[in-house]
């Protein structure tokens, strides 16, 4: 099954890629390389939620903002490659965190989205990892993952 | 414009790297990818201020950091290549913005970075970047900021 | 000498590569670079401590952890490559140092990393370096690094 096929089994549908908040782009490519933005959990234009690990946000509601900055990747890398069927792999995800200062399950909120990445490209989606527990996020979002995948 | 041509009519004027704070260097390149050290806002040898945001330092203060990392960012560059219109490309910014725990601007801040890549490389300036706050930077910087950059 | 004659002589014994904590993988290679995941200072299975800088863990101590992280990189990488020997270069370290508000001296930590990246591999072992003090790691770890190496 394709990545594309995959998402439609899963009941996801890309919308527009998340618009930057300044001056950058969402993604550059140098050679077979894509650097993507820190994605926050945006939906809609606006935040799932705000707040901090091991204070508001629960372990189970950071899971859904890691998978939806996953989705936001990918209408940001279908925006780009036009068809999730030229990502060869990805690569490498530096996951932050916004944890209280006793919170030390960062890697169990992004396995969220490591686990999304193998759901909809198998063994092409497992990459590499970092995971940080930061002070605060941009919009006090509780989650900001960026990425880097392969295209063919 | 070349970006040096654009440096000159910015008034900036690029002085030696700064030196690594310990047994690293300023910048490797693999292939024709360039990973610059973390840059902190150091001029002539000394951090031009201390502090957080949403403490003791102002967004117009960081903003001013910003550029002053992006500027030995450029002093690197300009020290590994002999040359900036050797850059192809500025791929990836990370920016880190020590930040007090309700501060939430972090691209506010790293907007004078990015914008200042934008003047001075144009559309060959336009980068992915991740912004995050963090609890306190080497120093007591106020931010920090690395770099990948292409080069033709 | 070669890195694996180097490391008999340092009396370093690389063991079983770490497992990593979550839905993602040691390693991934692109081309000739290798990314490898945030390493903490796990030694058998267990961190060697928990805890911050400029609370309850010293300078000394989190430099032998930051030490412990490169051994655990290098057991990724001979258990990826086979040899240490197919490595050319150390590209760039991210390292993070769990800090309290007043600790600045994350250089100082990670530079325990960089110098026995430099006694192992020589020049090829030096690398472009960020390092920056975040709020709290996974497992409470005070020290966590990512890496990317560069293979012939």
């Amino acid at each position: 099954m394709s990545p594309e096929e995959k998402l439609k089994e899963l009941g996801i549908t890309l919308s527009d890629a998340p618009k930057p908040l300044g001056s950058y782009v969402p993604c550059v490519q140098t050679g077979n390389l894509l650097f993507l933005s820190g994605m926050l959990p945006l939906k809609d234009g606006k935040l799932i939620r705000t707040g901090k690990l091991g204070e508001s946000v629960s372990i189970k509601e950071a899971q859904e903002d890691a998978r939806q900055c996953v989705i936001n990747a990918l209408s940001v890398l279908k925006s780009h490659l036009g068809n999730l069927d030229k990502i060869k792999r990805c690569v490498k995800l530096n996951g932050y965190v916004a944890s209280a200062p006793d919170f030390t399950e960062q890697p169990k909120v992004l396995n969220a989205a490591s686990d999304l990445l193998f759901e909809i490209f198998g063994e092409a989606g497992r990459h590499a990892r970092a995971a940080v527990g930061v002070y605060v996020l941009p919009l006090n979002s509780p989650v900001e993952i960026d990425f880097i995948f392969e295209t063919v």
